[in-house]
């Protein structure tokens, strides 16, 4: 009879290593292996170096490599051999953690992992939440991202137009991630709705070239793909 | 010539005493004064008991009251008291840290603590972030809060028919906050939009009589005040 180790899925924050909780920190201390994957090399790198100094001396690092690519069929079958990977360590006793930049359940691909490693193994799945990039924005803005009586959007800014203008009409307060490919589109959409007043910019956050502009008017030309704009109207 | 102390607006997480970050608990350890207050004598409790592990041996505790009213006049002017205790200690060189459950921009009292605080003092601000009921419940239950291509709202459950039944209609992913007392017309706008699949309850959280119900069929006549939905339609 094998018993399974167990997956814990762990957001490690949004980059400062002291914004992770301590139920992250114990688990890392005692997990056998850890899991990092991402789109982009830098993101799986940086969630690697905040879990680090955490980790146990025994605890191996494994990357999980995704081809940089948009075919869906070279995505799922990588998602497979990875998932495989995983159910492998998980199958013969061996703990793991997959380790995610801010929170495992917001816009991550450990939701993903889940569903494919599923296909494959029966171990116990635990997650750990983590701190996001929008409130760690927000905390370093001193900006309220929703109070009471009023709602909040989370969207990405890769939503097309049209999705982002109705979202924004029905939200006193938004949260437009990822703000970096379409974000000509998305100042038009936030200037047609009169909300330029409204709007602060938050780019690389705790990174090298960090910036918060306020309003519309001075957004980069070429912004850094770890940025973000928070929206609340006023009352 | 005085040096202002800092005040620190921190989240303590949702319940659970190990899903308080690193950086909270650091900064728990060395300041002057922690400040607990909420609309109800349980969340500060609540708040307090987190904390309480972390304090240093002379951090003072300090409750601000709040009277249960909704009289806007009488909160006005308790917020207003309350701003000039805060900002005598912050005046006298001491810090301060502002606990809030959860996160302190999100939901929280502690926008308005900054907001009446400026009329007293310009003592320096700095907000921790704190892990959300929301995520905290999505974590539990395992279910992804949203993916990409979808967008999340985030509404109490106090907003009214209209609202709700627009949030809903715009977003893929919804979390409803607070749903206790509306919980009736809750269940009723979830249903008419065919969403009763889409959702789960869950209640009193890492507390005494914690519950996760699916669907809409076996939600309680009388519902905690720790309760709320996280909503997901299959794509």
């Amino acid at each position: 009879m094998t018993r399974y180790g167990t997956l814990y899925g762990i957001g490690v924050g949004p980059g400062d290593p002291d914004l992770i909780t301590l139920k992250a920190i114990k688990t890392l201390q005692k997990v056998d292996v850890v899991l990092a994957a991402a789109s982009t090399r830098n993101e799986a790198s940086l969630a690697l170096s905040i879990a680090r100094p955490h980790l146990g001396q025994e605890t191996k690092t494994l990357r999980l490599n995704f081809p940089m690519t948009r075919d869906a069929a070279v995505l799922e079958n990588a998602w497979r051999e990875n998932a495989a990977t995983v159910a492998d360590i998980l199958d013969a006793g061996k703990s793991a953690a997959f380790l995610t930049l801010g929170d495992p359940l917001t816009y991550s691909t450990f939701g993903y992992l889940l569903r494919v490693l599923a296909l494959h193994t029966d171990a116990p799945v635990e997650v750990i939440p983590g701190i996001t990039s929008y409130q760690a924005a927000a905390a370093f803005t001193g900006r309220v991202l929703v109070e009471s009586g009023e709602n909040l959007a989370v969207v990405s800014g890769v939503a097309d137009e049209a999705t982002l203008t109705r979202v924004l009409e029905n939200s006193q307060c938004a949260v437009i991630l990822k703000a970096y490919k379409n974000l000509p589109t998305i100042r038009r959409v936030l200037a047609k709705l009169g909300l330029g007043d409204a709007c602060v910019f938050v780019t690389r956050l705790g990174l090298e070239g960090e910036e918060i502009i306020t309003g519309l008017d001075n957004l980069p030309e070429k912004p850094s793909y770890y940025s973000l704009l928070l929206v609340r109207r006023e009352r």
